[in-house]
C-alpha cells in the first residue's frame, strides 16, 4: 500500500475553534511503531465538552478524536509481534497511552496510569509533539509504542465498529464494576449512548428487570431502550422515578443503579433512592464540577449503600464489547443515527450537543472522505 | 440460682426522662427462650442520641440499653443446644433479634432483616411488650428466641467485656467492610471508642500506616490512639489533614478511609480527599441528618472511589472481637475510663456526651449495684 | 378447599424397594407449618443413587422426593406471613429445611447447615417422623416450619416448574460460584440435566463462548445443548478434547469448566486440562467415592487453577431460575422428556438411569394421579 | 563509582556442575538499563532444583539466582525515571521479566506473563544471551529494561534483605490468595523457610489460630514457627493431624490451609481434610510431577472446597514483605542461619537440601567476596 505525503486532519486551535489542515505522516515506522488509516472515528459527549474548552490544560493546537477505528497501513516489526496485528488488519484503538512501568499499571490498572502526565492518550496531545498525527479527526493516526488495540471484523461497518467504544464503557459500568449477575434488577439513569449500551450490557449479564430513566425529550432514545431490552423506562419529569421503581420492583428496589447521565445532579440523589438497602450504585457520569445537593450521608449509612466511582474502560470490557459487536446480536445501527464526513466535525459536534435545532443525535461517527 | 420476683430497671418514659422502677421477671422461661442477669452493659453515642429523643419512633416506656454482658441465669432446653450454652456460662449479646426467614436473614445479612419491623432489638422494645425486660439498663434481661449471643470468658472484667461491641463495629467496619490487608494505609477519622477500636482492627489486620483524626479537644484520646498502634494523629483544627496524609504517604495517599465521627459532615468530604485513586472510603458515622456540603460527584467519578456506607455489625466481627479482648493483647482499660453504677444511668450518658464539665468518657459502662 | 384424609406416597422400604401406600396426613396443621398438595415432583441423578441406597444412613421406610412443586392447600398464619404465601398459591419447595440457628444459616450458607444432622430434608427423613409425609414422591406434602419455598406462576406447567431444581443448580455452579461473565469461555463436562441447566445460565451470563462435552451416546443430548445455546459440542470419544477446546479457543483455553458428569472421574483431569493458567474449576459430579488418576498437584500450582467444588443450591440461585422459566425464554420443554404418574415410580427412576433399554430420558417430573 | 571490567560468576554447565568465572561487564548501559553491584543473592528449594537439573530446558551455560539484593552501579536515565530509583540506591530485584504488553500483564497477572517464553528471569538465562550477567550468583547483575525492583533501606543486612523473596511468598500465598483475615484459623503444612514466612503473614493478618505442621526432623524449625507466632504445631510422625487440628479448633477445623511443602503428596490430602466446609486450600508446593494418590473428587464437592494453586508472587506481596523487614519486627535473623561466600555456591546448595550430614539450613543468603 503507498502512502500519501499528508494527512488531511481537524485541528482544534482553542474553545469552539477548529481548522481542516494537512499535515505531514511521519517520515519513518519504528520498530515499534505503527501507522494508522483511520476509517472512522467515534464522538460522545466527552468530544463536545473538549469542542467547548471545558477540560483543564489541552494543549492546542491538537488533533481531537478518541475512538478510532482503522486499518494498519504500516507497522513495525516489534510491534506487530507485539500487538499480534499486521499491515491490512483492521482494528479498534483505546484512547489511552499507558506507561506500562508504574505502580498502577503493573497492577492492572493502566486506566489510572500515573506514569504518563495529565490527558496522554490519543486525542489530547499537540501537534507539535512529533509526529503530530495523535488524534482520530484525520486521515491517518501515528501508533505510538504504548497503543493498546484490538482487531475487530471487516464484517463490521466502520461506523459501527466505533461503538467498541460506548458499548466497552457499559459493559464495565453497568456490568463489571457492580457485578451485575442473572436475575438481578437494575436501573440505568440516562438513555444515551453509554445509557444504550449499558442496557445492551445489562440484557447480556442476565438482568431480569432493567429500567431506563430519561428526560421527555429522550422519548425516541427510551423508546430504543426498550427495543434493547430494557423492561421499564421512566420520563423523570412526567413520572416519580422512586415510587415507579417501587411499584415495578415490588418495594424491593434496585440491586444496582448506574448513573451515566450528564451535567446534572439530580440523578445521584435519584440513584440513592431507588437502590435497595445493600445496592451497588454506580457513579458514571460528569456533572461539570457542581456539587451535588441534597447528598445525605446518613441515608448511605443506613441502607448500607456501595457507591462507585468510575472513569474510564480497559481491555477487559472492550474485547467482549468488540465480540458482541461483531456477532451481530443487537440492532446497533439503530443507535448509531449519523454518520458525518470528517470536514463536517464542527456540524457533528454540534448535533451530538442538540446545538442543532430539530435534529437528535444518539451516535456519531465522523468518517475521512 | 434461685431468683428474685423482680429486676431493678431503668426506664425511660420520653427525651431526657429516665427512671429506676423495679420489674417483674418473667412468670417462666418457655424451651427457646432465656433469662440473662446482666452484669454490665456498655453505652455508646446512640445511647445519647436515644436518651435525647433523636430516633424516630421509641416505643416509650422502654428499657434503654444494647451492649449486655451477663450470665445465664435460666434457659430453655432448645434455646441451650440452639445457642450452645447453659445456666451459668457468661455471654455476650447481640441488639438485634434477627426473624431468621425473610430474605436478608437467609443470605447471611440478618444485619438488614427486614422480617421485624422498626428498631426491633434490645434496648428498643416497649416494657408494655411481653415480658418487658428488654434492655441492658437493668439487673435482668430477657432472651427472646430470636436472640444472637456469643460465650466469653469469665476471666475478662464485665466492664471490657461490654467493648465486644464497639471492638466488633472496629472489626467490620475498618477491617471486613473495606478488606484491610497487611501494607495498607488507612486514615481513621474520629477518636472515639468506636475510632480505637478501628485502630486496633487495622493493626491486628497488619495495617503498616495508621493515620488517625480528630479535634484538639480529642488530645488524649489521640494519644490513645498511638498507644493503641496509631502511627500517626492529625488534629484537624490546627494541621490540613489533605497535606499531612499526603507528606506522611509520600503522594500516595489512604487505601482506606473510615469515618466515625457523629454530626460533623466535614469529615465525609475530609475522607473523599485523602483517599488514593481507586481508595475505599467506609461512611459509619451518622450526622444528624444534614445534607453534606460540598459534595462532588465528579471527583468520586475521577478517583474512581468506593464508598460504602455501613450500620450494624454481626457475628462474623463480633466473634474475633471476643476473642481479641480475651486474648488480652492490647490494654483495653485504657479505653475504658468509666464504670457506673445502674442507678445513675443518666450521669453515666451526659458524662459520655461531654455535657458533664471537666470530665471526659471515652468507654463507659453500667453496672447493676 | 376440602382434604382428603389420606395421601397416596411412594414408600421406599430398602434399596431397589418401592411400594405405593396410603398415609394419613397430618391430624392439625400449626400456625408455624403448612400442607402442599403435590402437583409434580423431578428427579435428578441423586434420586437413583438413593433409589440403589448407596447413600449413608437413609432411614428407611421414607418417601422419596426433594424437588416437589405443588399448591399449598393448608398454611398456619405465622407461616403465611414468613413465606409471603397463601392457601392456593403454587410454589416449589427447596429440599434443605435449614435450623436459622447455626453458624452456617446466620452466615448465609445454609445449604451447609449444621444445626440439623444427617441428609435432612425433604425426601430423606422416615415416616416414622411425625407427620410423616416428608417426600415429593406422594399427593401430599407436610411443610415443616423451616421449609423454604418460592413461589411459581400457574402459567407454567407443573413438569417444567420441577426443574426450578436443576436449573437453579446451573445457576449457582455455572454462573455464580464461577462469577461467569459477559465474553467469557465456559466448558461444561457432561450434556444431562444439569449440563443443560448450565448451557442456559452461562448463555444468560453473556458467556461468548459455550463448549459442553459428552459421550457418543449422549448425541441428543449435546444436539439439545447446541439449541439452548452451546457454541461448540465435543464427542469425547471421537475427540481429544484438550485438542479441540484448544483450536475452538485460538490457544486461550477456558476461563471456566463446570463438570457435571457422573460416576467418571476423567472428567476431573480433563477440566484442569482445558482450563486456562489462572482460570476456575467448578466440580459439581459425584463420583461413587472413588479416587481420582492422575491428579497431579504441580499442574494445578503452575496453572494457577482455582477448583471448588459445590454440593447444593439455594435461593439465590433458585429464585432467577424460576423466573427464566416463567419468562418462557428458553425450550424447556424439549429437555423434559417424560412425565411419568406417581405408580410408576420404580419405572421412572430406572428410565432415568438407561436401565430401560432402548429409551432415553433427560428430565422425568412424576405426578399424581 | 568506578567499575571493574569483569564480574565473578557462578556459572552451571549442566546437572550439578558449578564453576567459577570472570565474565565481562556490558560494555555500555543504554537509557533503559542498569547494572547492579549484587550485595547477596537468596537461596531457596528451587535453586536446588536447578541445581540438580530437574527442571525443563534449562539453557546452560547460566548463572542461577533469582533473588538478588545489591546496590545500582550504574543506570540509564529512563531507566532511573521508570524505576524510581538512581546510583547509588539499595534494591531487591524480582526474578521476572514481564514484557508489559501481553494480556497478563495489561491485566495485572505478570506473574502469568506469556509474551516472553519460558522461564524467561534472572537466574535462568543463558550467559551466551548477552550481555550475559543474567543470575544473582555473581558480583554483578545486568538490568533489563523489563526488571521490576524495589528500594530496600541500607539498615538492613544484605542477607536479611534477600527474605523479601520468601516473605512475598509467604504474604501471597498465606494472606492475600486465600484473603486470611482476622480471627482466621489456619493451617500452615511444611515449616521451611516459606513455611515460616506464612506463619509472619498469616499472623501479620490478625489470623487468631495459627497451626504448622512439619516432620520429626523440623523440631528445630516447628520451634522457630512457635517463636515467630504459631499456636500449635504438629509433628505429623508422632501425632494424627486430622484429629489434632479437630481438637485445637474443637471440631471447627480450618478456614484456611497452606501446603508450602515439596515433594511429598501427603499435605495435600492432608490440607484437604483439616479445613472446614467452605474453607480454602491453597497449593504452593511442587512435588516433582508424581500424580497425588487419593484425591476423592466427592470429598472436595461435599465440603465445597476452594482449592487455589499459586506459582509466583507480584508487587503486591514484595511491598508490604520489604516493609515488614525493614520495620524489624519479627526476629528473621533467626530464620536466616548461613551467609555463605560466592565461591561456596555448591556448599550452600547441598547443605540446604540436607546433603551436608550433620548440619541444618533454613535460609541461606550467598556474598560476594
Amino acid at each position: 500500500m503507498s502512502l500519501p505525503a499528508t494527512s488531511r486532519a481537524i485541528v482544534q486551535t482553542g474553545p469552539r475553534s477548529l481548522e481542516l489542515r494537512e499535515l505531514p505522516l511521519p517520515s519513518s515506522i519504528g520498530p515499534e511503531e505503527g501507522l494508522l488509516r483511520v476509517e472512522a472515528c467515534g464522538i460522545c459527549g466527552s468530544d463536545y465538552e473538549q469542542y467547548q474548552g471545558l477540560m483543564p490544560n489541552l494543549p492546542f493546537p491538537l488533533i481531537p478524536g478518541h475512538e478510532p477505528v482503522g486499518t494498519i497501513a504500516e507497522i513495525g516489526e516489534v510491534a506487530a509481534q507485539r500487538w499480534g496485528v499486521r499491515a491490512g488488519d483492521r482494528v479498534a484503538v483505546e484512547a489511552l497511552l499507558p506507561c506500562g512501568f508504574c505502580r498502577q499499571c503493573r497492577g492492572g490498572e493502566y486506566r489510572l496510569c500515573s506514569g504518563r502526565k495529565g490527558l496522554s492518550g490519543y486525542g489530547y496531545l499537540s501537534i507539535e509533539t512529533p509526529p503530530g498525527l495523535w488524534g482520530g479527526y484525520a486521515e491517518y493516526l501515528y501508533l505510538d509504542p504504548h497503543t493498546v488495540l484490538h482487531p475487530i471484523s471487516r464484517d463490521v461497518s466502520p461506523e459501527l465498529a466505533t461503538l467498541f467504544n460506548p458499548l466497552g464503557a457499559g459493559i464495565r459500568w453497568a456490568q463489571q464494576v457492580p457485578g451485575t449477575k442473572l436475575g438481578d434488577t437494575i436501573v440505568i439513569l440516562g438513555p444515551g449512548q453509554r445509557g444504550l449500551c449499558s442496557v445492551i450490557a445489562a440484557r447480556e449479564a442476565g438482568a431480569s428487570c432493567i429500567i431506563v430513566s430519561g428526560l421527555s425529550v429522550d422519548e425516541r432514545k427510551l423508546a430504543l431502550a426498550r427495543e434493547f431490552g430494557a423492561h421499564h423506562t421512566i420520563d423523570v419529569e412526567r413520572e416519580d422515578i422512586v415510587q415507579r421503581v417501587r411499584e415495578i420492583t415490588d418495594g424491593a428496589m434496585a440491586d444496582i443503579v448506574v448513573d451515566v447521565s450528564a451535567i446534572s445532579n439530580e440523578p445521584v440523589i435519584q440513584a440513592i433512592d431507588v437502590a435497595r438497602r445493600g445496592g451497588t450504585v454506580v457513579l458514571a457520569g460528569m456533572k461539570g464540577r457542581r456539587p451535588v445537593e441534597n447528598f445525605y450521608n446518613d441515608r448511605v449509612v443506613a441502607k448500607e449503600l456501595t457507591i462507585k466511582g468510575v472513569f474510564g474502560v480497559d481491555f477487559h470490557a472492550y474485547e467482549p464489547a468488540i465480540r458482541l459487536i461483531e456477532s451481530g446480536k443487537y440492532p446497533l445501527e439503530k443507535m448509531h443515527t449519523h454518520t458525518i464526513a470528517l470536514e463536517e466535525a464542527e456540524h457533528a459536534l454540534q448535533l451530538l450537543a442538540r446545538e442543532i435545532p430539530g435534529e437528535e443525535a444518539i451516535h456519531i461517527a465522523l468518517v475521512p472522505g
